[in-house]
């Protein structure tokens, strides 16, 4: 694979295709070694956590030097919010990068795509690199893109409920139709999770709950970075057939007959 | 996780928890770099796949040299076959260790659990290392832990499927009631299905034409070494809870109402 | 159950919960005997297949007297196209039902739940009893049971797939949530899936490919109405738990022991 | 269908292709009402219920008259003591028909194949009808067959775990390649379980949990009836293929564009 297979999300070009969350840590020096055993190289954080006037609470400070910052947009509970969230972000020196996340609905947390839609048009027109979350569907996807998204963001199934990738066939198709690159966000609850998106050809996946919530979280970022590692080797390196029969691995020969 | 995570059979300790096979390659060369790739520690081949007279094809050769054998008595379709495939291996060279295949069905190649037993019993008795190929049952699989089994090796689904692991539930319950190490053996078509093996409980498991079908058999390899490591290291971490609803890895506080 | 328990769209109530189709019959007369066979009250059908002009080929001449008539607005590629569509059919006498599809994807046959959105808005201001075939999105649905919508029909996988409830997961939510009738349409391939389906809460399910296309679809109908009918009276009847282990349903006493 | 698709065990012909048990009802009353209301034409009940000397609790009475008893060995831990149940069932005059359960484990209840084997060879040799419940093993089953048994009944997960038909692919084997019939029996939870069970070929099944612990028995008894005759009428009549992408039932035609 090599230094050539790399994820590139506008002009950046990422090594690692796990990204990882900030919230649910134990502490911040948990959160700080879960991290940096993850390899991952993007770090999404609420806005709210960082705390601008107390830097010795700021999660900034546990995150470290070498990320791309990811801010996102969460407890936006529409378009509008979520605009003035990334505009706060990026005056506050996070950079371009910014996750919407737009949810209104306070049951399922589930993303508003319509709303979601409405910031990612308005905040791509003013530079910034947007990467909306969102309810798997092939058509908000299109406008997503059309509206200049650096990346789709359909979840796997509801934030934190670690169920796994429950709507494939939709991710799937959004796989094969959407040129910019799929991330998979949301839902994936164990490495085979994440090794399964990127085995149907996402191009990386965004793990908090998941590593946050395991017993040993420094241990279990380790084990989603191999798994997302495993899924995306595996996906270029091409399947096998899938077979409805038994085909033998070490077919019988003549060879007990020969012998004896 | 360091060196103390070991798998253990009997008296030997192994740091890979991949177990790899050496039929459907290419050629012998794609299968020595293959088998070096996917950091195993132990290898399967058919002994008929050893041609003691013809030393140039012989597959024990392309076998990297720090390997420990497993020779499996492919080809066997009663415990009898089997017992004498087993000493003919001891007697080449291969060593104590020993995969009972006992098939008689020719269209799904699923193992005779009832001859395996007995050629378990009779091949632990004479000091080898057994580790029964076998349909996941039980019962069976007590019993073959009584005989001396070193292992048990149930199918995911059948050999050469891809299919993955079909049939969670019995292995789970084998995982659990079972003393010695339960491995997966056959079905396993992707790093994914190996890494949710692991995670249920699976002390290792055993891959081949996953990584021989590939297009990159190679580098499929590599990606099966990942997605054990991953799954091994997510089951010793722990997971958290699977949730019905959607919970939040970055809660609405306050923030926008505070920042206005 | 009795005759409460019926299916109620705006003021209509309907015995049945099956909904069915008029497409890919191999000919009139077997999609007649099917309808009649599914013991339906309500059969969609798209309204290009209404050749006004034609009588002796109009497919409503084969449809029976007592159904109620859903006409579908198969065809339109925009909101402005199926509000178009469903004036049409009113004004040819098909009644105040309307299904909105609007589908501009022509690959996957994926519904736009914007467009859909905006053509439920229109047509139920002006008095259409409007049944929406959509994405499963619950922010989506909630838009379309303000807008008035008499039911949302979301879809099980893509039409025509056979492949069955994939959306278990956001469905289910859905019909957690939505007050109107959640119909689940498209995807249903099996009996087992419509039972499924009602068993989750459904309060109907659309079949029409998988009926169609099956070799005897007059008895495939037949099969239909007894599947959902199961699924209905089950989840009226409410399920037992589901459980890890095994629990007898005889389990042992002291029989033996005492018959000695 | 018609009468001419009948079950046929031995030289016994059943219009329906549902049985039930009679464990864990509330009350006899309940039981004997469901028992009617799911059409069935064959009880299974645990010897030990059957209280001879206590006709007034004896669970007989409460099984309608016209009904064909299927005596299980339930309590029974190895061959010999589902001989010795079987033999008192038939002295007791509930007939030639018995279901052998043979149970050494306590904890998830599984089925000991090889004492099956055992008590199935016996007495089937002595007039009996044997029915064997069984982990599902192509090998197993295929001797059980050679020994006369008149179906063989395959668990679809453990007994009362209302999990569903999680051994799918060994159960589509048995089904395939044994040519007595295949019952499925123990797990099925849901009148979706049952149907999924006949469309894959099943010739009946058997469910006693999912009905008796039902809130409403009688009810779901009808469910089941209903499942299972959706299924086998769908089994019957064939299946349309599983399709990747979408199919439309009423594909674009120049509709819109000729209207204009």
């Amino acid at each position: 694979m090599g230094n050539k297979d790399q994820l590139q999300l506008g002009d950046h070009l990422f090594n690692s295709r796990l990204l990882v969350g900030t919230g649910k840590y134990e502490n911040h020096d948990i959160m700080k070694k879960s991290i940096e055993a993850s390899s991952t190289e993007m770090v999404t954080m609420a806005l709210r956590r960082v705390d601008l006037k107390n830097p010795r609470e700021n999660v900034l400070n546990f995150i470290p030097k070498n990320m791309t910052l990811l801010p996102n947009t969460s407890g936006a509970r529409n378009a509008e919010e979520a605009i003035r969230i990334a505009k706060i972000a990026r005056a506050a020196g996070c950079g371009d990068f910014v996750k919407i996340e737009v949810i209104s609905d306070q049951k399922y947390l589930l993303p508003d795509n319509y709303e979601t839609l409405k910031a990612t048009k308005t905040l791509a027109a003013e530079g910034f690199y947007v990467l909306p979350y969102m309810s798997p569907d092939l058509m908000a996807a299109k406008e997503m893109e059309k509206a200049g998204a650096k990346a789709v963001m359909p979840l796997g199934s509801p934030i934190g409920s670690n169920r796994g990738i429950e709507n494939k066939g939709l991710i799937k198709i959004l796989i094969n139709e959407i040129k910019v690159p799929i991330i998979v966000d949301a839902g994936i609850g164990k490495p085979s999770h994440a090794a399964e998106a990127m085995e149907l050809g996402a191009k990386a996946v965004l793990v908090n709950t998941a590593i946050a919530a395991s017993k040993d979280p420094i241990e279990m970022a380790r084990a989603f970075d191999y798994a997302v590692k495993a899924g995306r080797l595996a996906y270029l390196s091409k399947f096998g057939e899938v077979k409805a029969q038994g085909d033998a691995s070490s077919p019988l020969t003549g060879f007990l007959r020969k012998e004896q």
